[in-house]
Parts: structure tokens; C-alpha cells; sequence
């Protein structure tokens, strides 16, 4: 335990001098500047990448995106400050975006199975295929059923027609698939009339979510969506996909039901086949979704299921979660005893945890976050009301459970309207760790992971973020992955080559 | 330092406890029921009020409590969730909001001198005192002055009207009363279409502003304004009261000028007279602000006649502030030099800042609130901004600085949509020093504080905060006032003697 004694010292300086500055500084009747540049540093080191050691062309990178992320603020319209549906056109238009485009942003762990590609691929593609039967609502919505002969009339639901004949006839093909695009996502004109209340929001995105069902259950259509999904995310820079997945029985036309090994073994296969063409791709791994409405006897058989199934897929499951609108839902506390069920048995189940998606504080659901936590997750979804519970948000960080802050979701569902407001600007604030994801991107008009990514960076983390904290997000994104510790060794190594060349490319004239 | 044994016992069993607790809770496959008891209580009382200690009395009004909390987030419509123009009948219906105005709530420290009083008053008792000339401006606004003889027509406004000739010509006064009622407040049916962006209501409350100030700046006037601002604040049970005061020039009919020295013994002959009436009522003090547009220079001739007011009136006057929105004005560390002299040259002028009512991160703006604590500043006016900011948050706690929070006013300036997401939440939940005030209640439509403290109990401390969290609020209302430490103690023992009346007066039957 030799100490080095200069070193010591060095170290004793380093403690004092602010102290001694402090102590000077608030007895004087003057701010001495030194040490108000002493904690604005201090403050600045503390941030989400605030202690990223950066390169000499990272360095002259920042630069260009200092410029660029003044530019965002100085317009009237700052589009985080905006709703998303509005802020779009402005995002699609900004050069700082485009540059979040090209970034390597490493893996999004937050993405929900049936909301992973623009919906107008489900349109202008799969509602094209044949034998695609529509019929539409009482509540104007639209049912798709993939079949041989006429289905059976559903209730509260038009006879069902044949895509092809009903195309025929329409003057206008157009107008009906922006109406069909328009019932499978969320966006409207004018989103705070049409979604006064978060309970407006939420019937609409379900209402959308069942609309999708009949196309992406569709055992052939399953396997391209997933094709189609990792194409667009690997074009959008994103290297890896964790997915939260209900893994549903898919049909065949014969009317043969697939199971969930199926489901499972047809992920596995469209991987490959999509790794094996873009060999820079790293990957994806699923967490097995249940919807929360279902009881606690229900969930220790789905549980069960979910055991064989990391069994017999441990590559690609990574685990398991329970989603659905948490306020109207059962509290995780309810679950606890089934959820505590694998570890008795000594059976691996890891947890992703939805919890903290809610703005209500100090009711059971509230308590969500503590106990994904005392249950041993592994990420906490969302984690919206973390800042609420500095405990929960101590013991998060003690455990490095990271909190998956996907902020077009939060605002779009009405959590938040304001994203200079959203609560992950205190995380980052204090450098917790989190990863930027994009939750249900199809659904609310974005796609892959750099919408969530502009609004990270530039409405939630502040002027003073920069090139590091763009680069320790992405670097979270795979150390707080489900992947081993070689995996993550090699897919880190693999993303360090990609942001490199990105930088190097990208350095202001 | 002999220490008692036994003591130390307890002392360190209470420490290992939760820890052993926690690492068997945490290996064990079964969360620990204990462990997370003891947690979701630490973090309890981690909470503004969590660790008051209460009485019999409180406790069983505490049932009461907390069942009218209940109600309140049982409704579909959760009046914090809601622009406080809509929330304000469903609040008028509350109970738990008539409870809150007969609950004695201490100090009001953060109210400014021109929106005191609800301006009904000002259109049916003052604009009806004869020589009262009205004029109506190109930007459908109005104007008021005093005066005997017709006055000379301003820019920008219609020719001068005697509103007693005014009235006799109209077929409808109540019609004309109520627009001038319109114009004196940011009220209107539909906020978030009225006031789209911060830009907009900040030029309409500057507006209003200014149609307010021909009225209450006439001399006779402005003497009884504040009288009926102290008997409103009184009958809303707020027992002390600190106005941000502009300490405005005020005319007479005769066309006579009263200058700073005037306004200042007016205030304080006004609160003698009104303090002899009630007796009850502990007092006023006056932070005199100037505004933010002013130059260095402008600053320096300001604060010497600052000092002078706070040796001449050192009873009333607590100390000095900047005013005006900070988004568009010159960063607190513009006036460093300027701010600095006073304490240079050994004068005493106690600061009271407002500081971060700004959404934006990491602007020269941003950084007020460090500057204001490290100018001595002895409250943060709002400090919006300061959960963005964990080293000057630290340094804020470390000096007892109290931040004043106004929910309802960052609301209506669009700092914030629903109140639950308001940073207070997060400074309430790990005790904070803060204190509940209203800011402008007679411009946004509120009155007194108890709308305030509505917003902040049922909508920022959320469900878990109890009898403790209000007692604590109205204690910290005298703890982090401008009064000396005796006239604290005196406040302190009269509020404590209102407070078990109101307890006792409020049991659940
Ligand atoms: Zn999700
Ligand atoms: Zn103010």
C-alpha cells in the first residue's frame, strides 16, 4: 500500500483548491470567475458523456456540431419544443438531423415487434399481395385478414373485401391507401385536438395496433416484415436490435396456425438471412411480451413457456417483459410472487422491465420502477417517473440498470408535452445510465432511432452536450445490452470502426 | 466523547440493517417484502415534510387528507393535468381546495406589486372614481389615466374617453366592464389556440402589464390597491407577505410626482394601517426590482438608490431583484460587476434573484441561478431550470437557499403543460428548500396563494405527501423569509397557534 507521495499531494491539491476557491469565492463580495468556471466544469463532467476523452478530429467534429445545434435553438420554432407530428417536416429539413442519420448509433433495445416499419411498406407492399381482404369498423378503423376464400363477417365490422376487387372499383387507389396508412399510425394534423387526454392517445394507439395484427400475423408476411424492419434500422445506422416481441401464433392461407416456436425459429431465420447480406449488421435478440392485462395464474404458465423458450433459443431470447398501458394496468407488485417463480427454481429469466411510463405520482403503479428493480431487471422501459424517487433512482444506478428513455413515445402518448421538459434531462443531467430508443417508431410517424436521437440531443441534453454524448449514447446502447460480454467486446470494437470513419467523414471544411 | 454504548448499538444496527437487508433482498430469488417497506419509507422521508413529526390531531386529519386527495385524481379530469384556465371551476368545486384556503399557509415570499389584487376590483371600484379617462389602443388593448383635465392622446391609442361619459353612452356597462376585466388578465377560453408559443403570452402578459399601470400607479390609488392586496392575501390565510415592487413614480390629480421615497412610506403607512385592523396579520416587506432590460450603468445609479431605501427603510425594505423574462433579457452575469459593489463597499442589499424560468439547457440564461448564488442571492426566484443543474442544486441546498416555486405561473408562461411534470416534484421528493408562491395571481386569474398550494400539493408532491408536506411548506414560508431571526420566531409561534386551530377545526367527523 505504498502510496506515491507527489501523486498524494496532487490529489490533496486537486480536493482543496476548490474548496479553498469555494470558501474565498462566497466569502468575498466578488464571484471569483475561477471558481464559477470550477463547477460549470465540474457540472459539465458530471453529464451524460461528460467524461469521454476525445480525439483530435472528434474535437474538430464537435465544432460543426456546436454550429448546428445553435442553428436548431436560434429558429422560432424549436422543434423539440413542438409536438412531434409538427415537428417533423422541420427535423426532415434540419443538417443536423441528416448527420444523426449517417451516425453509427450502435444497438436501439427498446422497439416493439409491430412497430418496427413505416407503415406505408404495409400499404403500398403487403396490401397489395394477394388474397388480402379489408373491412372497416363501426369506430372507422380497418381489419386485414390474408385469406383463401371470403372470411366470416366479424363483428362490428363490415363484410370483408377482397383488396383487389375493391381497388378495382375505387377511382381513386390513392385515397384509400393514405386512409389505410392514416388508421395505422397515429398521426394527425392537429394532435392536441384530436388526443385531448392520455386516455384518448392510448385507445387510438391500441385501435391502430389491432388494425396491423391481420397483415404482420400473416405467417409469410411475418418473415418480411422483420426483413423489412432490419433494413430500415440497419439504413438508419443502427447496428443491433433488441425486440420486444409478444411472439403471436401467425397463420398460414391454409389456415394452419404457427406457434410460438414458429414465431421464435422464424426470427432466427430471417436474422441470418439478413446478417449473412449485410455481414456489418450485428445482430438482434428478442424479450418475449406479455400484455399486463392478463392475471397472476396466467402469467406462471406464459412463464413457463417463456423458460422453454430461452432454453431452446438462448441465442437470440434475451428475455422477458410485460407491456401495456401501466396506469390502467395491474401494479408489477401484483406479479411478484409468478415473477419470483424462475430464480426459486434456479431457471434464467432475465427481466426488461416496462415500468415508470406514467405521470401520476405515489400510486402503485408508481411503485413500478422499485420493483422491476427488487426483481432483479436488467433495463427499466421507459423509467419516466425515475427523477420522482431519488432511492429507486440510487439503487438503479448502484445496480447500472440503465432506463430506456424513448422520447417521441412519451410525448406522443402524452407523458410530456414539451421535450426540454422531459424528465431524462436531469438523468442526464447527472450522467445515469440510459440509452436513447424508439419505442414504437412505425406508429408514430418516425422511423428507426435518429428522430429519438434529434430530440435527445438536442431538446433533452442542453447546449453544453456534445460529440461525447453522442458517443457514450451509443456506446450504452451496447454496454447495457442483453449480449455477452465477448459479444458486446466485439459488436463495441465493430461500432469504434464505423464512428471513426463517420467522424473523419464529416469533419467541417 | 465518551458516547453512550447502547446508543451506538442502535445507531449502527440501524445502518446495517437496511444494508443486510438490502444484499439479501437483492441475491435472494424472492424480493423481500421488508426491504422494499423500509426503502418506499426512506424514500418518504426523503420527501418535503416527510420527516415532521406529527401530532394525534394531525394524524386524524391526515384521513381526511388524504380521502380528498383520492377524489381528486379519481375524476377523468385532473385539474393539474389541465391549463389552470380549465382547471379553475373544477378547483373553485374542490373541497380540498376550500380546505386549503382556510389552512393557514404562512408567508407568500414571491407575489409582484401589480397583480395582487383580482382585477374586478380594479374595474368596479377603481375605474369608477371619477376623473378615471380610458383609451383604446391599435393592439385592441387599453389604457386608463387620472386626470382633471382631457388628457394629451398617446401613440397608438384612441382619442381619451371620461369613462363616467363612456358608461353613460353604452347601452351594456357590464359588457364594457367585463372587456376591460378581459384586457387587465391573460384569461381566455382557450389558452393553448390564444397563446401558442412563450413569445405570445409573454408580449400579452407585458400588455396586460401596462393596461394595468395608468390605475394603480395614481397615487390615492396605489395606496389602497396594496391595502386591498394585504386583505385579500389575508383572507386567503397568508399572514406575511414579500412584494417584488418596481417602486414606480406615482401622480397625483394635480399633476404632482411622488418619487421611490413616497411609494416606499406609502407601503408602509398602508400595512401599519392595515395591520392595526388585523392584528393578526404578521407584516410585509418589499424586495425593490428593477428591470432586466437596463444596462450595466442604469444598474449601478439603481442599486445606489437601493442602498439608500434599505438604510432609510430598513423595517420594509428586504433587498433587490431583477425582473422581466430572462429567456430575452441580459444573463445575471452581464450585471456581476455592477451586483458586486454594494458588498465591496461593506453595504448590506440582501438579494432575492429570480433565476432559470427558462426550458432552455445550457444558455448563457441557464447559468443565472449558479451566478445568482454565488452574488449571495438568498432565494432563487422560480429556479424552473435548477433540477438541470445538480452541482448549483447541491450549492442552492449546502447555503439554504429556498427556490420559489409558482406552479400556476410557469404554467400559464408555458414553461410547463401538465403540473406533474413541474421539477418541483423532483426538488419536493428529496426535500428541497422551497417555498409555494403565486407570482402574478391577478394576472393569470387566480387570487391569493391557495391555488397555488392546490396545484403544488395535489399535483407536484403527489399522492404520498401528506399533512406533513403542508405543514412544512407554510413552516419553510417564515424559515426562508427576509424576517430577522427574532421576527421569524414571533411568526413561527402565531402560525403554529392558527395551524392546531385548523386542525382541530377540520377533524374528519
Ligand atoms: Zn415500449
Ligand atoms: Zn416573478
Amino acid at each position: 500500500m505504498s502510496a506515491n507521495p507527489s501523486k498524494v499531494t496532487i490529489k490533496a491539491t486537486a480536493l482543496l483548491l476548490p474548496l479553498l476557491l469555494g470558501i474565498a469565492a462566497l466569502c468575498s463580495a466578488v464571484p471569483d470567475p475561477r471558481y464559477r468556471e470550477y463547477l460549470i466544469k465540474k457540472e459539465r463532467s458530471q453529464q451524460t458523456g461528460g467524461r469521454v476523452v476525445l480525439s483530435e478530429a472528434e474535437l474538430q467534429f464537435n465544432v460543426l456540431l456546436d454550429k448546428l445545434k445553435l442553428q436548431e435553438m436560434e429558429t422560432s420554432d424549436f422543434p423539440p419544443a413542438m409536438h412531434f407530428f409538427k415537428a417533423k417536416p422541420l427535423i426532415d429539413r434540419s443538417k443536423l438531423f441528416s448527420l444523426l442519420q449517417k451516425m453509427p448509433k450502435g444497438g436501439a433495445l427498446h422497439v416493439h415487434d409491430f412497430a418496427l416499419v413505416d407503415v406505408s411498406w404495409l400499404v403500398k407492399n403487403v396490401t397489395y399481395r394477394p388474397h388480402c381482404y379489408v373491412c372497416f369498423t363501426d369506430s372507422s378503423s380497418v381489419r386485414f385478414v390474408f385469406s383463401l376464400h371470403q372470411p366470416k363477417t366479424s363483428p362490428q365490422c363490415s363484410k370483408w373485401m377482397l383488396l383487389e376487387t375493391l381497388r378495382a372499383k375505387v377511382d381513386n387507389t390513392t385515397d384509400l391507401d393514405n386512409s389505410f396508412i392514416r388508421n395505422l399510425t397515429l398521426y394527425t394534423y392537429d394532435p392536441e385536438v384530436a388526443y385531448p387526454s392520455q386516455d384518448v392517445v392510448w385507445k387510438r394507439f391500441e385501435e391502430a395496433f389491432i388494425a396491423v395484427w391481420g397483415l404482420v400475423t400473416h405467417a409469410p408476411v411475418f418473415k418480411d416484415y422483420f426483413y423489412e424492419g432490419l433494413k430500415q434500422f440497419n439504413a438508419d445506422n443502427v447496428m443491433y436490435l433488441e425486440l420486444r416481441a409478444l411472439l403471436p401464433q401467425t397463420y398460414e392461407l391454409d389456415g394452419n396456425i404457427n406457434n410460438r416456436f414458429w414465431t421464435m425459429r422464424a426470427y432466427q431465420e430471417v436474422l441470418k438471412e439478413f446478417v449473412g447480406k449485410h455481414p456489418d449488421f450485428f445482430g438482434s435478440r428478442v424479450i418475449f411480451t406479455a400484455h399486463r392485462g392478463i392475471n397472476a395464474s396466467e402469467l406462471t404458465d406464459i412463464l413457463k413457456e417463456a423458460i422453454k423458450l430461452q432454453e431452446e433459443f438462448p441465442e437470440i431470447m434475451a428475455g422477458f417483459d410485460l407491456v401495456g398501458r401501466e396506469d390502467t394496468g395491474r401494479p408489477l407488485w401484483y406479479f411478484s410472487k409468478a415473477l419470483s417463480q424462475p430464480a426459486e427454481h434456479g431457471l434464467s429469466l432475465p427481466y426488461f422491465f416496462h415500468a415508470g411510463e406514467t405521470d401520476f405520482q405515489g400510486t402503485d403503479v408508481d411503485q413500478n420502477m422499485l420493483d422491476a428493480l427488487l426483481l432483479n431487471t436488467s433495463r427499466i422501459g421507459h423509467g419516466f417517473a425515475l427523477v420522482h424517487h431519488p432511492t429507486t433512482k440510487a439503487l438503479s444506478r448502484q445496480m447500472g440498470v440503465a432506463v430506456e428513455v424513448c422520447p417521441i413515445s412519451n410525448q406522443v402518448l402524452k407523458l410530456v408535452s414539451d421535450l426540454r421538459n422531459h424528465p431524462a434531462a436531469m438523468l442526464m443531467s447527472e450522467g445515469h445510465p440510459l440509452v436513447i430508443s424508439s419505442d414504437d417508431p412505425a406508429l408514430f410517424g418516425a422511423s428507426g432511432l435518429s428522430y429519438d436521437f434529434y430530440e435527445a440531443f438536442v431538446g433533452i441534453a442542453g447546449l453544453k452536450s456534445d460529440v461525447g454524448t453522442l458517443k457514450e449514447l451509443a456506446v450504452n446502447s451496447i454496454r447495457y445490452s442483453s449480449l455477452s460480454p465477448q459479444q458486446k467486446e466485439e459488436a463495441l470494437s465493430i461500432w469504434q470502426k464505423k464512428w471513426e470513419r463517420f467522424v473523419v467523414e464529416n469533419l467541417p471544411q
